[in-house]
């Protein structure tokens, strides 16, 4: 009955995660959610009649514009004509998908890699090639998907050699560039968020963002650029998924891009200062288990088990629920085919710092009991 | 470079109707547009800091509740465990095509149909067949798609007789109904809009309708229900395409549906007399040039252009857009390899009964004058 992607389109934990996550009393390490404490206020005072009316699938003009300018300033040569509004950039990962995934494309990605883009790929029947940062050889992918600023989940954000040699790679490989630049606001130390798109030369590319992380991810807002022969095949895709984003959140964000810049340094002097009490939370109860870099961007601390702690994290979520304690499992980061390395994805921003201390005293002890049975 | 699909996503003519009906003066009966005098006032005292996170991608549980109530109140039994809550219900289009389309499907449509489900479709490489509703033969097609209440583009309304046939042959045929009912709210004489999926059997089936055209579409919000073995599926498609909907709009639509029952009443009455108003001038103007049916709710007359009138209308709609009238032409409302027959789609609810006498006296002197200078 069902049409034959429907076998690859398994459960996501991530929903199953996000069912519990709201337990009293549960803390959790799991989503990437931001800090509510964060949130911006809004006022309908920018909204009118005239958006409650059906809108271009493009999205408004004034939003596109004042996003063609901030793609700009990041070093994207782009006009507003080129930028398309989103719901959010899970959909992004969708209409990108249905443009260049059929059964049996290969799309190359870095292993790990953000697991709700696998999911799409999967749907739409991709094979998968793994790269790696340090010397991205791309496989004859057509397709390659890149995190490269505070990549999901491990943390890591991208060198200007890195950079470069990505978007050299898919030049000479003239594989399509998609990157997704969710994080980029969330910046603790100094480091290069250059797009890997504005090097690309010859090959397509799709470069696409969020509001999420940096207002509010309940608003249902992203965007994407992209070279010139893909955007009208993006728009159609784009109308045909939901005609257009909705338009009071359009607004609502205008409005706050339009305000003052403070915002933004408030939030990452507020995240920046989770991270750092959660990594010595980290070096104290961790550091014989596991293997991590100090993101210097985003949501996620990715901790590699060392060979001794070596286990199903699948397994030691249900344990660690059960104790009240949430966190992403490294395995679905894997694509299907290439091999996983024992890992958690740790999320600092969201747990307040006692949560997050008697979190990971919890999550220690189970990983260290579980080890210490096998024996 | 593209998946094949890509071959199948021709511009639709709605986009680019869209776009011309801002011009300053312009006449439009070409979109399903409803009109701003009755779009709701928005209050965001019921929205708090809570709703700007991540929700789940089933909608929040308190209008997930309200709406089973309002689908049991039509007949159809579900719960609210079993209500998906869309940004709009062209996301539903999109999410059941992924679900059972995919290239060679067949899939039974009335012709014409609602050209934008059509769009779908073909992105995922449907066949068609076509069915009348006075003897539905459903073509051996696993999915049957049907807008039974105020038909678009036809307006027509199911008499119970042709309800319970549908149901009927869609339980022979072992055919998925897919129930399309965004137009139902506006009702404005005695009708039987009893959902067809309430008669269904043995198949499976899936039932959406909208907020867009009772509320206000910039909110971009519908929800569906569908028989047990769907949900699930449905719901993971959902969190693929955008992880959720937007909750400030779900927060805002609760609370207007929480509010008085007057709105309706007032909503119907305005369009009952937009409906007469166009009813008048047509039958001053086109009684000669075509035929058609007064619509007992929804918000369009379908015109059937006479022999001696019959016309490309995609032609017929350049000339009109120059005098400054739009109108929806009736090409696009046929899928590929079915026979259409020469009509427009006449949205009466959007312009005023003033605009409404020029832009017909208008069309009608440019089909006229096409079809004189013709003979």
């Amino acid at each position: 009955m069902f049409a034959e992607r429907i076998e690859d389109l398994v459960e996501s934990p991530v929903r199953e995660i996000l069912k519990v996550i709201d337990r009293p009393g549960m803390i959790s390490f799991a989503g990437g959610l931001p800090a509510t404490e964060c949130f911006p206020e809004l006022d309908l005072s920018c909204v009118n009649s005239e958006h409650l009316q059906y809108g271009p699938s493009e999205g408004d003009t004034e939003l596109r514009e004042h996003v063609a300018s901030l793609l700009c300033e990041r070093g994207l040569e782009t006009t507003a004509d080129r930028v398309l509004i989103l719901s959010g950039s899970q959909q992004g990962i969708d209409l990108v998908a249905k443009l260049f995934v059929e059964r049996g494309t290969r799309v190359s990605v870095e292993t790990p890699t953000y697991l709700a883009a696998l999911q799409v790929f999967d749907l739409f029947g991709a094979e998968y090639s793994g790269y790696s940062a340090d010397n991205p050889v791309l496989g004859n992918a057509p397709l390659t998907y890149a995190i490269p600023t505070f990549q999901n989940p491990t943390g890591h954000c991208y060198s200007d050699a890195q950079r470069r040699a990505l978007a050299l790679a898919c030049d000479q490989a003239n594989s399509v560039l998609f990157e997704d630049d969710p994080y980029r606001d969330l910046v603790y130390d100094d480091c290069d968020r250059t797009p890997v798109c504005s090097y690309i030369r010859n090959s397509e590319w799709v470069y696409q963002s969020s509001f999420s992380k940096s207002y509010a991810p309940g608003l249902r807002l992203g965007y994407l650029t992209c070279s010139e022969a893909l955007f009208p095949h993006l728009v159609r895709l784009k109308q045909a998924a939901d005609l257009h984003s909705c338009r009071i959140s359009q607004r609502l964000i205008l409005s706050l891009l339009q305000q003052s810049s403070s915002r933004n340094q408030k939030l990452t002097d507020f995240y920046r200062y989770r991270r750092d009490h959660f990594e010595k939370a980290l070096t104290r109860l961790f550091s014989d288990i596991a293997d991590w870099q100090r993101p210097v961007g985003g949501l996620f601390f990715w901790l590699a088990l060392r060979p001794e702690f070596s286990i199903d994290t699948r397994e030691l979520l249900k344990r660690s629920i059960s104790s009240g304690v949430a966190f992403m499992p490294g395995e679905p980061f894997y694509p299907k085919g290439l091999q996983a390395v024992p890992g958690l994805r740790l999320n600092f921003s969201h747990a307040s710092p006692e949560a997050a201390d008697k979190g990971l005293q919890i999550l220690a002890s189970i990983i260290r009991a579980a080890c210490e049975s096998r024996v």
